[in-house]
């Protein structure tokens, strides 16, 4: 890895080594699809986050490659005196190169990104299997203060 | 009550009493400023969501007055295979009108408007100091399956 890990807005091109990267994780395994060619649904949602301007998809890059990946969404709301929030989902990085910071460097990113958004909060939902997840969390400032319930539809 | 409570769309005239709603809270009376006029950013947020195509500010009504209200927000994400998810945040009735179902209806209300939107998920945080709104919320089908990590800007 290189000496300096650069941030920019995915383009398509990209969306192989995302899926990729979001499908190689004891989760991800479960439910996601990399094959080619890559499942059209992937495609949709692509052109969905990039054509919302409240919606980015972010790569973290070394050089030309890819070795990062999380998407920001900005949501005005009511509540909070009309606050605005950022919420990060579909943090992944590449395999090979975890443990090595790049995961420390994308929530930085997305921290400094929400405040240029002017937003009050920065917020995301992590699964309780995922044990180091919140531990890593819990370091960079994020305060488990919530529950984070889904229900399948 | 009447028998029937309606759901639509909010407009501007409900923000008053959207807002009085989030203030006449535990947590809400900390964060939110109800005063005449309203300060401006709570429009600002209004015209926000209401502008915003995945964003729905969602009040109950009985009659012609509000009881309840909820913002529901469609986001597209990469992650299970490029599915759509809906967000409940905000979710408040009047104080006199609690433990009246009214709450139960508006989440209700939520779950088929996301199905109708296509979402394969619904989810929402809610602070663990609302003991009484998790087992609401379990009752209801979600799971607290995630830890919800805030951090302050």
């Amino acid at each position: 890895m290189g000496t300096e890990i650069k941030f920019r807005i995915a383009t398509e091109q990209d969306l192989d080594k995302i899926v990729e990267m979001l499908a190689d994780d004891l989760l991800g395994s479960k439910r996601e699809r990399f094959e080619q060619p890559l499942p059209v649904s992937y495609k949709e949602a692509f052109q969905a986050i990039t054509s919302d301007p409240n919606n980015e998809l972010v790569v973290a890059c070394d050089g030309n490659e890819v070795i990062g990946v999380q998407q920001i969404t900005f949501t005005p709301y009511i509540t909070h005196q009309g606050g605005w929030r950022a919420t990060i989902e579909g943090v992944r990085t590449s395999s090979s190169l975890r443990g090595k910071g790049v995961g420390t460097e994308l929530i930085r990113w997305a921290i400094h990104r929400a405040r240029e958004r002017g937003c009050h909060l920065i917020q995301l939902t992590t699964d309780k299997e995922r044990e180091d997840a919140l531990r890593f969390y819990e370091r960079l400032g994020f305060k488990a203060s919530h529950e984070g319930m889904k229900m399948k539809l």
